[in-house]
């Protein structure tokens, strides 16, 4: 296999068959998840699995009803996690010091790594997955239905299940267009228009534009899809919610 | 190839043969991993390579010395990144609101699974890869030595070559430690002493002990590898930081 051409083509998959993942594979994926990187192999992350029809159906709303919840054999809560850790420290006679924005960051670190190594493991084994964006708006919500105590925070969310679909291959920026060499080359208007002229050419761009009777497709994204008064609403949340969980 | 097997005994490598990554190479298995899932497709992301050794003995110092940065064919840089795509909104009649932390947080999420799926590449590739976590505490010198915009922030390092030593596998924590099942199952002592007494028995996890005097392996990590005033020195530091860049 060339493993560079296998990762070009790979495709988001969000419609499953209605089939359950045996326990046994889905077990035998997250632990090979767990060797990838983590801080100081400190492994700062859980996961709540999530393949029961009504805490489904609880979690949906959370995630705006995006179908590939309820279609899911089953729904990935990766977590930030400080608390194992930090209860280790406590029964060893250690005080932790992780209560600060630097923990944070290593949490979510690991948490990603950690997810997307499952992602990827998930799909070398023919199934498909989707990451919910949501999981950061609704935090709070997740963490209540999932019963996340202290220092554990919803960072992101993978549905995983046999595919029902092909899917297709996202278009992607040109490669040059996120390299630099030695130093950060930033982006003048021409090279703003080489970049992203590909993407705009495409019939999809179109469609996004008239459907949202917008004059650019950069205009979708910030009008539509991620406006600057829901961005702020959901960050003041969002921090809150870390705060209140200790970090 | 059996996946689960292959990333189960995955590991990190940190010295490396004195020999450079073909550019066609290093740019095709860059471009692979841009196809990795990003927020809304929007790859908020760069990367710097480096590879000049007067730029590896200016970044070294921020990395606090660790010998992987000299010895590494390319030292990636990745960084969170929304210049681009502001650049972009602004050059096309559309006002951009991603100066907040929900915004920050889509682009580290898109910045860790770009990165990842990088070492995943680059290790099916045969070359050996490590991360460098002291790229979230001395940002600011790594900002300004690869002259980053503002919205641009280092989020974290990969060094990356062909490999010097065969490494050795990392132990993790049983799987069913990090798991939960539909909601979190809190942990009590009992639990924590079982999911760490593996860790705790071995062989190195006594010498890291006397090594530093300490009385258990969780001192080592809290009084010695990450005391609580250097997390909120660099935390700090990291926070102010961030704000300056337009998060």
């Amino acid at each position: 296999m060339n493993s560079d051409n296998y990762f070009k083509n790979r495709r988001t998959i969000r419609q499953y068959n209605d089939e359950a993942i045996p326990s046994e594979k889905l077990y035998s994926m997250l632990a090979a998840a767990t060797h990838a990187p983590t801080t100081g192999n400190m492994q700062l992350y859980s996961v709540v699995v999530t393949e029961d029809i009504s805490m489904k159906q609880k979690l949906s709303p959370a995630h705006f009803n995006q179908p590939s919840v309820m279609s899911a054999a089953a729904v990935l809560t990766f977590c930030a996690d400080f608390n194992r850790f930090i209860k280790w420290c406590e029964a060893r006679n250690a005080q932790p010091g992780f209560d600060n924005f630097q923990a944070w960051m290593w949490a979510v670190e690991d948490t990603m790594i950690f997810a997307q190594q499952f992602v990827t493991i998930a799909e070398m084994n023919g199934f498909g997955t989707c990451y919910l964006g949501t999981t950061t708006y609704n935090a709070p919500q997740i963490s209540e239905i999932l019963e996340l105590p202290r220092y554990v925070v919803p960072i992101t969310t993978v549905t995983v299940g046999y595919p029902a679909t092909e899917g297709v291959v996202s278009d992607r920026l040109p490669i040059d267009a996120i390299v630099h060499k030695e130093i950060y080359s930033d982006y003048d208007n021409r090279r703003i228009d080489d970049i992203f002229s590909e993407k705009e050419a495409r019939e999809d761009s179109a469609k996004f534009i008239s459907e949202n009777g917008k004059e650019t497709l950069a205009q979708v994204f910030t009008d539509v899809r991620y406006p600057k008064k829901d961005n702020e609403y959901f960050s003041k949340i969002y921090l809150e919610f870390i705060k209140g969980k200790g970090f």
